[in-house]
């Protein structure tokens, strides 16, 4: 299993690193992080055992959580990696939220796997990117992700 | 606000009703409800301080879930009145799970409201429905969502 050294999250500025998913200050969130894998973007994540949906299986919003912070974290590493900027550099890296997401859910996700989501990122506009996702619990893919991104607008929190 | 008096979720048999999202039996879940309005399905959730993506805002990860389970009770819901059955009289409502799901972050959703996701139905296969969902952050409409939702297989706890 790939280790993420450098996650683009460690690099979100204190004020946009709250997520539940993601963000690293979130006392009892998920702390996703997101880092690459050669050309492609990896996050790996261990359930809790709350995160069930019956018994022995995962439930549907984990796994959209896992896709919905994949998207973004990987459409900001590709912009911070546009902007000539690696996770871990110590630049402050784009924050980006999501305009779009889906998931289809090919089969039952088991629990006491980890899971790996890992995503194909395409710039379909300057501050925009969509992001094709495919979530493994072990080595079997139980679901495929399409996240939209944008880049976070100042509006959000003025 | 509707109150919700009788839950689909209060009828899934115990072996169903550990879904971390909706499921009553989940100490730590969130015990999403859904119930009908009229011929609208109805889900209510005041999110949990944690439940930010950045101050004052909600995370889309929470939104995908309330759009999940609200999805998969909606379905539950039809079915079980197209076999003559309402939530609270006594029968084990049926279970489904979720195809797939997707949701249009249409704006910010602002933390400290209540959330309402209210589901649309159409049967689109004797054992299928798909749910097309509206989230209001207190009257503001804040995300669209559809979920397609099939009856849960057999298989999946065999």
């Amino acid at each position: 299993m790939v280790k993420i050294e450098h996650a683009i999250q460690d690099d979100y500025a204190d004020d946009y690193a709250w997520c539940y998913g993601c963000g690293r200050l979130n006392e009892t969130g998920l702390h996703l992080r997101t880092g690459w894998d050669r050309d492609q973007t990896v996050t790996i994540y261990e359930p809790r055992e709350e995160h069930k949906a019956i018994p022995g299986f995962i439930y549907g919003g984990l796994i959209a959580s896992l896709v919905d912070c994949h998207g973004t974290g990987s459409a900001a590493l590709t912009l911070h990696r546009k902007n000539g900027h690696e996770p871990g550099d110590g630049v402050d890296a784009p924050r980006f939220v999501t305009a779009s997401l889906h998931v289809d859910y090919l089969k039952p996700t088991p629990k006491d796997v980890p899971l790996k989501a890992v995503g194909t990122v395409e710039e379909i506009h300057p501050k925009k990117f969509k992001v094709s996702i495919d979530v493994f619990a072990g080595d079997t893919l139980t679901a495929k992700g399409e996240v939209v991104a944008a880049v976070m607008p100042n509006t959000f929190i003025s």
